[in-house]
């Protein structure tokens, strides 16, 4: 038996809005930031639990005081029966009666639980010597659905209807790990495609993602109509027509100007329109994705959790899903979401990016692929070739495919000269 | 000009866990508490801005932090300028383009806006030497307008739109002022109905809001439908026919759960039932609202904002629009939500109690029926008879009314004395 001796917290800011990088219609100035979460324990054995939630500057502060809200629930307890019960502490820190008013499920109370819930399951990888999307997808159906909260979610999945979607997917489970290990999962990227950038630099870099391997790009537009259909003409006319490219707005939008918009850009053949409007705007999404068909919306990066993805998937206000690694409550949350979209047969297409988001979340594309919903069609995981330098073991990317890390834990650990370096101190 | 020189915040908390007032089926040991704020000039007009987040314990901090972070965007600006402008400063605040990340507009970081939006409308009115309600009715319907911000409810409420509901209320303005500082607007009285408290007190209680003069009553229900059918019996006998009988279920069901509690419920004559539900479950409430008809569902003090409540709204998910002063940004959203309400024709009924919440939110259905609806028809404020003592101007509520503030200000100036004794140290 060991027990959590330590929880602590580092403002870490990468001073990125020098550079452009990131730019877009809703976030000019973005600083990736990273309100980071380290677990100590008095087990000797090296291992630590490494987890962040994901900021872009001003309020990493308060983010770093939610986390350090949690530690008292953590600190001196017995490791063991955490991480043995990553569904118990789940849903004891998600419904702490106080603490829950802060959302309820949503915003910095909750992305701060997910910061500890992630470092837990780092914690637990690294322990049991093994990458996170190798540890959940070996776990048996009954215990991944012990890690979902299905409170709220009777009318469209219950925890039997998550079994059986589980245990589908039990034959086959080594084979496609083994397929994993070779291949990799499709990616697509975003680094041509960022508002800031000249239209030399976006066809440079549309022109690289082609030789790179990458079956699909991705634009910010959302700014101005014109430039959008200008740069996209420029995009298609770089990459040819099978390479895909998708369209971000970034929340721009109202009902009527986003079909209207798209219907400019519609000729350019868009993969789809991601964040089209508010992204709490279920109904206002379910109203866009009639109004710009057959183009698909996509959302989720900023998706207040499994509540609002239950939603979106019974108003069928997206048709790709997009979830983000440290915008919920962590691993047990996302996968409530990713057994939603397998019952829906919606496609997840990870958001990615920002800093530590590709390392983090390419666990749980391929831990879908494994045991949730065995393929990988109509599926690809972001990509942004921003700040990986600082990972232990940053996602190794080559011939337009995430390959499968083999390192234990969760990938979310920072070397620690990075972190030091860049410590914000106000 | 002065400018402004300072923003200070308090982490308050009572410790009202001990008595078992405020305990419900989801919050079963609420520690009333205020992220607090005070905003100071060098005007030498002896007003401060004071305003606040109402929390329940743990967490305060994080609120507290929350705030702080909103400082450098008020510390050395112009008093006037701000004051003269608080649609623009609402912009600029909850559209922070970093800080956004942390919501987008809901949360911690959004109510942490409100405090500060609410504290300088205090200002503002205080400076005018009126109460925040009377302030707000003698504003011109353009002035009005300004305040909101229509980003994102275009689908259901233009500007115009809004412009024309102000504008059909300006005649009888004045009329209205008169009726309201006379008769003040109809309270009704959760204080029976908390779960911690025995059927006599129940019955005790019960007699004694009758005999105060409220019209209707409150009960929490959810925890055990047995219990909650001998103490709505208790209830309904001892308050009689005429007296309306609210339900509030704090969340605790599920859609189909819902619908059947509450038909065993039915035979008391149900005023509405109260968040049936996850509060951000818009297509849930709405089969609830389907499913329990011809019970009003209402809900709203954990609502996410303008655009949840438009949702809502659209969804015909509520029946009975619940605002709160602090959860939401502030004075102009809830001016937002109470033009979309009006404009769906759905009563606005606030959700008050906590510490401070009554003398707060009196104020935004005091503006709604002299400048907006112009009725109090199918309208109540909630009331609660705890920790009014520690304001500067607690609440009237007498004959079962709240009768019209005077006082200068929006009425969440706590005492300075409770302040201190009531700060919490860790």
């Amino acid at each position: 038996m060991s027990t959590i001796v330590s929880v602590d917290t580092v403002d870490i800011r990468f001073p990125t809005s020098q550079e452009l990088d990131g730019s877009d219609a809703m976030n000019p100035d973005p600083d990736y930031s990273a309100a980071y979460v380290l677990l100590g324990t008095d087990a000797g054995d090296g291992h630590e639990g490494h987890g962040f939630v994901f900021t872009i500057g001003r309020g990493t502060d308060v983010q770093v005081a939610a986390i350090r809200a949690l530690a008292p629930s953590l600190i001196g307890r017995e490791v063991e029966p955490i991480l043995d019960d990553l569904g118990g502490i789940w849903r004891e820190l998600v419904g702490d009666s106080q603490l829950r008013w802060l959302g309820p499920e949503k915003g910095v109370m909750h992305m701060a639980i997910g910061a500890v819930v992630n470092a837990l399951w780092d914690l637990k990888a690294k322990r049991a010597g093994l990458p996170l999307w190798q540890l959940l997808a070996r776990m048996t159906p009954e215990e991944i659905v012990d890690l979902v909260d299905f409170r709220y979610l009777a009318d469209v999945l219950t925890r039997d209807e998550a079994l059986e979607i589980l245990r589908a997917a039990v034959p086959g489970r080594a084979e496609r790990e083994a397929r994993l290990l070779a291949d990799g999962y499709p990616a697509y990227t975003t680094t041509p495609g960022w508002l800031g950038y000249s239209d030399e630099k976006l066809v440079r870099l549309c022109r690289e993602a082609v030789d790179d391997g990458f079956r699909m790009i991705k634009l910010k537009v959302g700014a101005d109509v014109d430039d959008d259909i200008r740069r996209m003409r420029l995009a298609r006319e770089t990459v040819g027509p099978d390479i895909r490219i998708g369209t971000d707005a970034n929340q721009r939008w109202e009902v009527a100007e986003a079909i209207e918009w798209m219907g400019r850009l519609a000729e350019f053949d868009v993969a789809w329109i991601e964040e089209p409007t508010n992204p709490d705007d279920i109904l206002a999404h379910a109203a866009i994705a009639r109004g710009v068909a057959p183009i698909p919306v996509a959302t989720g990066e900023h998706g207040g959790g499994r509540v609002m993805f239950k939603q979106m998937l019974q108003a069928k206000a997206l048709s790709v899903l997009q979830i983000d690694a440290t915008r919920v409550a962590g691993v047990n949350e996302n996968i409530a979401i990713l057994l939603m979209a397998a019952k829906f047969g919606v496609p997840v297409c990870p958001h990615a990016g920002g800093v530590g988001l590709c390392e983090a979340v390419q666990h749980l594309s391929m831990f879908d692929f494994v045991a949730v919903t065995g393929t990988t069609e109509d599926r690809v995981i972001e990509y942004v070739d921003h700040l990986h330098e600082h990972f232990v073991t940053p996602t190794d990317v080559s011939g337009g495919a995430y390959r499968a890390p083999t390192a234990p834990g969760n990938g979310m650990e920072m070397l620690a000269a990075s972190r030091e370096e860049y410590t914000f101190h106000g």
